[in-house]
């Protein structure tokens, strides 16, 4: 298949039974953005179970991929069984296993430089941990605390209490216990050369129908005393495209990533040169942005389970 | 005097008798920043006591100017006097006081919108107190806790059980507590309409020679959540410089601003039309951005205690 401009209007296929049959044929994998197209907030979509039975049933590979880095992909596997979707823990692919697999497999790191200063919660620690790689900060409650007077002195000495010398990674991600100690050691660490990776920089996170902070609102300080950007493993960085192609050896022009968002999952699917990209109405864009925006899906439903539409 | 250009190389007063004469007839009021000028960390230079006084005894007005919020003017004078140097709680004027004033003389707050939400430490307290202004947030341990599922669910129902609804102003300082819980409520003050505003905005704080998050540090996750920026009421900001003129009733063409940071401090003098800027060598900015930088002050010198050699 030529591979299509982001600028021609997408196909709707809400509906139209042929055109859903010629798009699926096309794809062997689909990579699925989670909330706002499976689901929102706790509520499952009515007709998302039955979707995915009918793709699993067709021989396609299903991906759920989410920048959420709080969970493990266990943790996650068991968000999706609580919200009634069958899953299996090889069919999820989380901002912090992408970053794990980058620190462990792409990162060629120094014998001693190989440790990663976490900010984040568990989710960070179990895939670094499946992943060999080792760690400080994180959830030790040693870092839950407030900065004293002893701390600016042994930090501006660079002292080995304080600053682990073996540190050659910053990684942050969603903290729900940030703290001004976490920014500082953060801050020090990549000025005596650590790597600032951030497992995704969205500056919000959706709960209760509102706007938290995001896991970018954690790295937010750092990027402006440091004047550097992150290398971000979430949606729409490509470091996480080629992650997932690392894992699953997909060939990307029979490749599918299905989003509400187009300026993470379209833009994630486009810059990544997949075959497809499809748009559900059921989360943040709306048919506007997919009809006329400056990146737009190849084709668009207004909510999943009008897949089922195929058949 | 006529207006002299930023861009016209500065005059180097060190040693040269006659030339620090006729700089300082030329003004009433000198203006002072600190750390860098009189002082470095809790290293007071030579001869800053008795510049003062020289400055003093021939009839000058002298003012602190200080972007440090965490102090109040009381308890920077307390500062000032533990290093040696004799003030009065007048001469001393801070981010947080500019603020205080912003919010109560600038600032037309309607009757059921005056409440200030502070993220800050115990200086802003202070000067609120001391305009009168009523504020909720700050020290209060109250708002040093974890976020609680509960909170989610309160925060997005606008429950004046956590969203106060007299609540119009948003004021963020250096805050050594700041957490998620916090930056949650500032984003939802300011998503319910509340006037974002900062201290100031340096990313970051030095302290035993070396740097640590500064108060714009806990502007930023709330900058890149709101996509706005505050209005921040420390040097450079001129909303600063309109609150010292407010107060001191100064004849700007007759008024100088001393500093070692071209980008805040002569840039604070420069912006503000004041008929001179002095920079000193004791601090951030070298000779070369002085003399060829894009913003440069009117005359320079090696250290603040060169003014003796006018004697």
């Amino acid at each position: 298949m030529a591979q299509e401009s982001s600028q021609v209007a997408p196909r709707y296929l809400t509906g139209d039974k042929a055109g859903l049959r010629e798009f699926l044929d096309k794809f062997d994998v689909f990579l699925f953005d989670c909330d706002g197209v499976l689901w929102s907030g706790d509520h499952l979509f009515p007709g998302t179970v039955e979707t995915l039975e009918l793709l699993r049933n067709n021989g396609k590979q299903v991906v759920f991929v989410t920048n959420n880095s709080t969970k493990s992909r266990a943790d996650y596997r068991k968000k999706l069984e609580g919200l009634g979707i069958p899953s299996t823990v090889e069919e999820i692919f989380s901002s912090s296993y992408s970053a794990s697999i980058y620190i462990s497999r792409i990162l060629q790191l120094p014998e001693n430089k190989r440790k990663v200063y976490v900010i984040g919660e568990t989710g960070i620690e179990q895939e670094l941990r499946s992943e060999n790689v080792p760690f400080i900060g994180g959830t030790d409650p040693a870092y839950r605390r407030d900065i004293t007077p002893e701390d600016y002195k042994t930090i501006a000495a660079g002292d080995e209490s304080i600053l682990d010398p073996e540190v050659g990674v910053v990684l942050v991600g969603l903290d729900f216990h940030m703290n001004y100690l976490k920014i500082a050691l953060a801050y020090h660490y990549v000025k005596r050369g650590a790597i600032f990776l951030a497992t995704n920089i969205d500056s919000t996170l959706p709960n209760s129908g509102t706007l938290f902070p995001g896991a970018g609102s954690m790295s937010a300080p750092l990027i402006m005393m440091l004047n550097q950007e992150p290398v971000a493993l979430g949606k729409p960085s490509q470091a996480m495209m080629d992650s997932i192609e690392g894992k699953f050896k997909f060939d990307r022009s029979r490749t599918c990533m299905v989003g509400d968002r187009v300026n993470t999952d379209i833009r994630f699917g486009r810059e990544g040169n997949l075959g497809g990209t499809l748009g559900v109405l059921t989360g943040v864009s709306s048919k506007e942005e997919f009809v006329s925006g400056d990146v737009r899906p190849h084709a668009y439903l207004d909510k999943l389970s009008d897949l089922l539409g195929s058949q």
